[in-house]
């Protein structure tokens, strides 16, 4: 039987501020309706993708926060994109800020949620490598507070068994960290989706080269697939918000770990693959057959420590 | 003060069955003059300097298999090698295949030294990952038989304090894995040596695109070296060994990932860089600051399993 997976990536123009979900929404909907015309069977939306990327601003007052957050899903905002995609048939991967209210407590959090074809939420992933800072940082060129309006996630890296292969989620900056793909390829994941929003520039070094950005982005991404033998389906906000530029480059790489498919503007777009999930055996039976090559007993410092532990020998 | 580190990638060309000991190391030396005089400070040479990549071979008996290892260290056909470094002052890393005798045991191991200024071995590492299989396989278009000829390695992925900065080393296949550069990361390393003797036909695929090999080398070395904020210096033993032709492109590449020197032959060739310890600073401090951004609770899988475990759960 196939596995192939006609996957379109739905980048996402900006958001302003001044934006309803309701714009959002008619925009994703309008990938859908093309993604559909084009045969794809999942399509993936971005990270808050519901919202502007509103971690750049300092909010000061929890009405500020909680206009960003979604207690439900589907909320009344939502209901169209996932009635629409459920008559269309079509799975998708959706990011959108979570709050949840559990046993009296309040938590927020980074979240995507996998929807299947008819209409059924499969999977829910939050956010666990929360980029930036939690305080208002004056040194900073603009403001990156994904850790003071974001719990890290508590689900850890699950992987799905759903549309005849094995399917994983994480979020932005969660695809520069190795440690995501090993644990979903630990797993035999075969399809790894993320959405992201990713400033333009370098908000600790604003002289960076302009390409050097896009250029992190890829090589994560592209070393995450081949080394786990996977898919990587990753979709962008990109454009201008409010003046704050996002980076575009959403992209769909292979378990060959090569780009298959590219967006060519920082707009609504959408890029389209054909992704056979058996491509990823190959590399899963070979080079990085893990049951026959990992060596745990050497890799004990990834799971004991957390941060840098510096030798003492001196020369 | 200045923590710039002139490296030299000392990259060989082919060493046939015929090539003694003597023929290596006087290329070497002649390398590592070249070395001198561009200013060099470190030299790095590649995996299994001394001999023939002699894994692509099924030898049968013991006195085959023990033509191509070291039991010493220097060895008295590679003093020279040292005793030239030594005059001149410079550091280097050596591959070879190690024989061991210990309790009156033997044990064979795929190792590099580092070698200082002063001509003391300063480190030892033993290759980990080993690719490629243990009997014969009538399947390969040639043979890898890494995991007949040596154990894994049992040092684990040290990191020596000497020329004021953090050396690493690993060999080869350890650089397609995350785990080597993530443990040396973890303990601040801020330059990881390695050679390398990768053939250019992938023996279980031989129909791969050719440039699909040199892809992969530089997509995991560069992920490392940016993922950990480190320098990687990775040299091959490149050419056309008795037929066999194994893959050049020996490389820098900086802690922002990016190439910064390759080499442009398969043959005996020097690459130098002038490397600054001080620029893995920005990245450990910002983008991969382990201490703020791990989040080990999520990596458990990565040491309490070897190979794949797929989820049971059913759509």
């Amino acid at each position: 039987m196939s596995r192939i997976i006609r996957v379109g990536g739905a980048q996402l123009g900006a958001l302003n501020l001044a934006d309803t979900r309701d714009v959002a929404v008619e925009r994703m909907i309008a990938l859908l309706e093309q993604a559909a015309a084009e045969g794809c069977n999942l399509v993936v939306f971005p990270e808050l993708a519901l919202t502007t990327f509103f971690p750049r601003w300092n909010l000061e007052t929890p009405e500020e926060v909680d206009r960003y957050f979604e207690t439900d899903m589907p909320s009344p905002e939502t209901q169209p994109l996932f009635d629409r995609a459920k008559e269309l048939g079509i799975a998708f991967y959706l990011g959108y800020a979570e709050r949840e209210i559990e046993g009296g407590q309040e938590h927020r959090f980074n979240t995507s949620v996998l929807v299947n074809g008819d209409g059924n939420i499969v999977g829910k992933y939050r956010k666990v490598h929360l980029p930036g800072h939690a305080e208002f940082d004056p040194k900073r060129a603009f403001q990156h507070l994904e850790k003071k309006y974001f719990e890290p996630g508590n689900l850890g890296f699950p992987v799905w068994k759903t549309m005849g292969g094995l399917f994983g989620m994480c979020i932005c900056n969660d695809r520069r960290w190795p440690e995501t793909y090993r644990v979903m390829g630990l797993q035999g994941v075969e399809m790894v989706l993320l959405g992201f929003n990713t400033p333009a520039t370098n908000s600790q070094r604003p002289e960076e080269a302009d390409d050097l950005r896009g250029f992190h982005h890829d090589l994560s991404v592209q070393a995450g697939a081949y080394q786990n033998g996977t898919w990587v389906v990753a979709v962008a906000k990109a454009g201008v918000e409010d003046g704050h530029k996002l980076l575009g480059g959403s992209t769909i790489v292979s378990p060959a770990g090569q780009i298959v498919a590219k967006s060519q503007t920082l707009d609504d777009e959408l890029i389209v693959a054909d992704c056979d999930l058996d491509e990823c055996t190959f590399y899963k039976e070979t080079v990085f057959d893990f049951a026959r090559h990992r060596r745990i007993e050497h890799y004990g410092l990834i799971t004991q420590q957390t941060g840098v532990v510096r030798p003492d020998a001196a020369e």
